[in-house]
């Protein structure tokens, strides 16, 4: 457990623990990770256990609830806690706050995650996908604060995105808004991991940079890219910023479909500020500055005053820093 | 001047006039029309009068006051007049109510509509976008009655949309949202209308469908497309609905994209019901069924239950309907 920890910007004060905190967590397929946050944003304490989805769910929602409970008795005295908000690794209900289904957690289908941590811990429960709520975390806490209308995009292993407009998080009907990362740019292009063809995804997450590199290199024995036999995009990354041409290429080719896909967003949503997360993200200038060119090459002119495409600041803190943002304001968080 | 005409799927009544009214225009490159709407939608009298653009704006707006005083004139004498809604063939600013620009209309850029309409007549005004305010019009009092999450697209000359999310019109930080139609689906694809490649208008409107037919009728000396000096897209599908198989193909080419522009937005907004309207909209089966069909094929499964995909309801009225919804609830306009 590690002390409280500042939020990046904000102002560290002698002052008093202010009086209303929530729990924060983020459920992994690895980690379950609860912390206390403040209303100012200020996180005061954190705890880690590792998620064991191979006990099944019962046990799991067991380890979490003794996690927050960890978590509750080391809240500060004179602090009310208005309750618990979790991110969860899955698409959500978060009207009923029901997991549909978590790729990464055996067994989570359709588990009442919200109704059975409120039976377990007696206190208010809000749940929502991690990607919908980091767009929240950032909007309120990070690189999107004082903004009205924010993108949140992550480039990782695969491409996830939420929205929040008019200072609401988009859910949807079935709680299923914002999965830009499958919007198909290219008709009839390659093939998705969820089935469709020519998906963003399939063209900017670190899956898509893998399946390009292991194709090209092919083409290319200069490349450096022969030397990993099990490359990854973090592989290519790095070579790219090393200077082998064909990393350079496949990094610079990622950033511009990511713009592309950025440029579809700015046209349906019209937005102040696109805040760029991910794995992917913490690529060097030849992904980034080709991604914004790409922008500007695809965004209509009348959209360009005051847009600003920034880098997500909260990092592996996302996850928790928008449960908080969520369950300090369950309105915005379309629960 | 008509009589008073019953909304779609209303009833009939013999009650005296509900106590609040709004006068809702339509600003159109050809046309400037106006009505008195009741609450309930129901709509008591209308006027159109030319537009005459050449004129220049002081003028038309003059014109407009005009024709508004006529319906002033005539709203029944225990009705309130809430204001007025304009729809306008424009992006606009509907938060300073601002146009940037007509295209249709000479000299119609950065008109302070709201205002020197409101300085003329001495009520509230309110502008939007006729896209955007077709969307509020037809979950309002149209197709998309009693749901929470609405797209609606207009395939005509060009692909407009309009979001209504939680019951309240996407308008963005310019009031620039909803432009579905210059979204890429096909990276590096046609050239469409805006100077970009392979938006969706690029292949879903009915340019690109007179655009196809022109190039493709070529290679099908055969085709009763050849009968057509100035051909359109209507004369298009005049021919397939005579069983022309050119015809037919470049119909079901056109649905089968928009299609796919529509499962793109139901992934980002998941809505529970899309509100299909514009010119080619009025195609027959072999449009609809291929549109309905390539949803089904492109949206993943979690979003299919309980989402629709319907006809506009509203036909022409849809920027007058839009206009009095905006009016009678400024704030789900986003003014």
């Amino acid at each position: 457990m590690d002390g409280p920890t500042m939020l990046p910007g904000s102002t560290v004060t002698d002052s008093p623990t202010s009086s209303r905190v929530v729990l924060a967590a983020d459920l992994g397929g690895t980690q379950f990770r609860v912390a206390i946050v403040e209303e100012s944003g200020r996180l005061l304490d954190r705890h880690a256990i590792p998620t064991m989805g191979h006990l099944g769910p019962s046990a799991v929602l067991d380890r979490m609830a003794d996690a927050c409970r960890e978590m509750l008795a080391r809240v500060p005295k004179r602090a009310t806690v208005l309750g618990l908000g979790i991110a969860a690794p899955s698409p959500i209900d978060p009207k009923r706050g029901v997991v549909y289904q978590a790729p990464n957690i055996p067994g989570w289908v359709n588990i009442a995650l919200r109704d059975e941590m409120a039976d377990r811990l007696r206190i208010p429960v809000l749940v929502g996908n991690d990607a919908n709520f980091a767009a929240l975390g950032e909007w309120r806490f990070g690189a999107g604060r004082g903004h009205g209308d924010l993108i949140f995009l992550t480039f990782s292993t695969g491409v996830g995105s939420g929205f929040v407009t008019g200072g609401r998080l988009l859910v949807g009907h079935h709680g299923l808004a914002g999965e830009a990362g499958h919007t198909v740019i290219q008709v009839d292009g390659p093939l998705c991991g969820c089935g469709k063809r020519g998906c963003l995804e399939a063209f900017a997450s670190g899956t898509a940079i893998r399946r390009e590199a292991l194709q090209r290199r092919v083409d290319f024995p200069q490349s450096t890219l022969h030397r990993y036999a099990d490359l990854s995009a973090a592989d290519v990354e790095a070579e790219a910023q090393r200077g082998d041409p064909l990393a350079l290429e496949l990094m610079r080719d990622a950033g511009r479909y990511a713009g592309i896909g950025i440029a579809n967003l700015v046209h349906i949503f019209d937005p102040d500020v696109v805040v760029v997360g991910g794995g992917v993200s913490h690529s060097g200038p030849h992904w980034w500055e080709t991604l914004q060119q790409s922008v500007r090459e695809q965004v209509l002119e009348a959209y360009r005053p005051g847009l600003r495409i920034v880098p997500a600041m909260l990092g592996d803190d996302v996850g928790i820093f928008g449960s908080a943002a969520a369950m300090l304001d369950p309105t915005a968080a379309g629960a």
